[in-house]
């Protein structure tokens, strides 16, 4: 069985003020045509197929717009489940009418879990789809008081899973969870507000592949079969360090399972140049890639004028200014450093600029300072008497 | 071929603070029965299938229950078509994968009107399903700049339509319009906003059957094969009088119709009585239908204490009170006949009483507001007293 695992798609996403549409819709560009070669017998997207509970029509329509290629065009059959970022009463409009169209959405669970069948030439498959799991929901769903957090709430219908699952068959289950130990990042919603999030790796054992959602970097648990196939792009700075890409599984007739994450090139990668403002700006010229989302950590010493408006005009789409020497440690704060008594305006502001950028300021600065704050004065006086 | 013609469901919608989704899936049983009864070759649901772009979630789950019903477990053709309280892009979510179960979702239109085309034993009938219009988006569609309100949209769509139809073969079309001279209702949200709205009926004519959505009463055009089916419920106090109901249609080979209204049974009507509360109480003891959504108009013609909370008593779905004696004329009003100078208090009220009940304050009312204004001015002494 050949598997095509991906997760995490967040359509409608913003970032920084920038919808991404066009940049998921070229990269789900590249997944369905990864699907077109690879010819699987199944694609899972394991929940947070959008960003919100009601989603932008663009992302509604960019959605339609894929699944009808994969399932309508392609005749694959996709496993669709809700993350926690999505409304699984809205995600399931017309699941039913839509099952007979190989495309198999799971919003919500009963209180029988059962398995979806899929075959290929070693015979048949069970998918144990599951959605993320509300405590609430479950606990009303299978009628348990005990489930009270996530964990919980995914080790009562595992048990109900295990325990209705024909243990002669090859299984995939598919899950929305934080598994412990794994990396997360700063996109992921957590799935519980000061309670407990993650579950063991163990919980999972048991089936000859787990298709993960909800962390957003692709990743593995070692020596098993389970596995993040991480978002389709990255979603917040802390990703910047990560390669997004699906994961293709091939899984032999005794359910044994090569898995294979294949990258995804982005419209518009998202990634952090460092420098001065001037060496950025030099820098651009021989950049191939200015359209990138860019986050500029400028290590200008001192204040830097304009610096967005200066690097928009090399770089478009930069999204952020990192100052550094801004972050520096501030344990003794000015005030605390500051002599006794009242400072006047010049030594107030070498004062500061001290304490920001760690050097006394120099002559140079001093002379600019002096001329600044006699200009005000000048205007001062000019306005005192026009008054 | 056989035509179950519905429009204007409103899921989702909520009547002066009531969520009508449970009377709304209560009559959609009804239909959905009679399509079982009738065995349609073709249910047209011509519009406003929701209440709002975004409907809640009920709303959703109640639709997707009975489309799938429907064309699931029924197998009929179902013809939904968005109309101007639907969001054109979330209704069409899925279309082109549902389109393969028998269910066809039309939200937008192309430079190209297209029909369905379904079979009875007579051949072929070309369905043109039309959503509501919107001139903007016409405009675009059809790159053509002469379109500026809904009417021209129609027209300039229809023109199109009828270039392309195979005039030897029997047609439907599915619109969401106003017809001239057709009697709207209060819940009907305008089409165009101080703009051309309204369509001669004569725009239509050419089609074997005009399914229309968008008007709440259900009616046809005189001498045409061009009808309303109404809404599924009384949406607003303005269709009381309406009975609700579906259309049967019949189309014979040669394309002529015979149209039939079936009546739907809401699980409460919405109705008035009228009456003292006193009456209104009395009379509520013989009321088989209690329950109802009441508005009720209070005949009293003095001042009546907790009207609302003594008819919910009886009738625990009051909707409203109506207070005939409160909207007399009002012509002229009390500073208009109160005499010159400045009254006391006794003879303002007596004024006021005469200017609303029509009645002069008698003997009674005297002595109860004289009792009242010693006690008020009882209290004011001892509360200066006090401070």
């Amino acid at each position: 069985m050949r598997i095509l695992h991906t997760a995490d798609w967040h359509l409608g996403r913003i970032l920084h003020g920038v919808h991404l549409t066009d940049d998921q819709a070229h990269v789900l560009e590249q997944l369905v045509a990864l699907a077109r070669e690879f010819r699987p017998d199944l694609v899972v997207i394991a929940g947070d197929v959008y960003d919100r509970a009601v989603p932008p029509q663009e992302a509604v329509a960019l959605l339609d717009e894929v699944l009808t290629r994969l399932c309508g065009e392609l005749r694959l059959p996709v496993v669709l489940t809700a993350g926690n970022h999505d409304s699984p009463e809205r995600l399931a409009f017309g699941a039913r009418l839509l099952a007979g169209q190989r495309l198999h959405v799971v919003g919500g669970i009963g209180p029988e879990p059962r398995p979806l069948r899929f075959e290929d030439r070693h015979g048949a498959v069970e998918v144990w789809a599951l959605p993320f799991l509300d405590p609430l929901r479950v606990r009303h769903a299978l009628d348990d008081e005990a489930v009270r957090d996530q964990p919980q709430a995914l080790a009562a219908v595992l048990a109900r899973v295990r325990a209705a699952r024909d243990p002669a068959r090859r299984s995939v289950l598919v899950a929305h969870a934080a598994v412990l130990g794994c990396e997360t990042s700063e996109s992921e919603r957590p799935l519980a507000i000061g309670g407990a999030e993650t579950v063991p790796a163990s919980l999972l054992a048991g089936f000859d592949y787990v298709a993960l959602g909800h962390l957003h970097r692709p990743q593995g648990v070692d020596g098993a079969a389970i596995r993040y196939a991480g978002s389709l792009l990255k979603y917040s700075f802390s990703e910047i360090g990560h390669e997004k890409s699906v994961t293709l599984v091939e899984m032999d007739g005794a359910g044994a399972c090569r898995m294979e994450a294949v990258a995804l090139a982005p419209r518009r990668d998202l990634r952090r140049i460092e420098g001065t403002l001037a060496e950025l700006e030099r820098g651009a010229a021989g950049d191939p890639r200015r359209d990138d989302y860019v986050v500029a950590r400028l290590l200008d010493p001192g204040p830097v004028l304009d610096a967005m408006g200066r690097l928009r005009r090399v770089y478009p789409n930069v999204l952020h200014i990192e100052r550094p020497i801004l972050d520096a440690p501030a344990g003794e704060g000015l005030a605390a450093s500051a002599p006794a008594g009242r400072l006047g305006d010049e030594a107030l502001f070498a004062a500061f600029f001290e304490q920001v950028t760690g050097a006394p300021l120099d002559e140079a600065g001093r002379r600019l300072l002096a001329e600044v704050l006699e200009a005000l004065e000048r205007r001062r006086r000019g306005e005192e008497d026009a008054a």
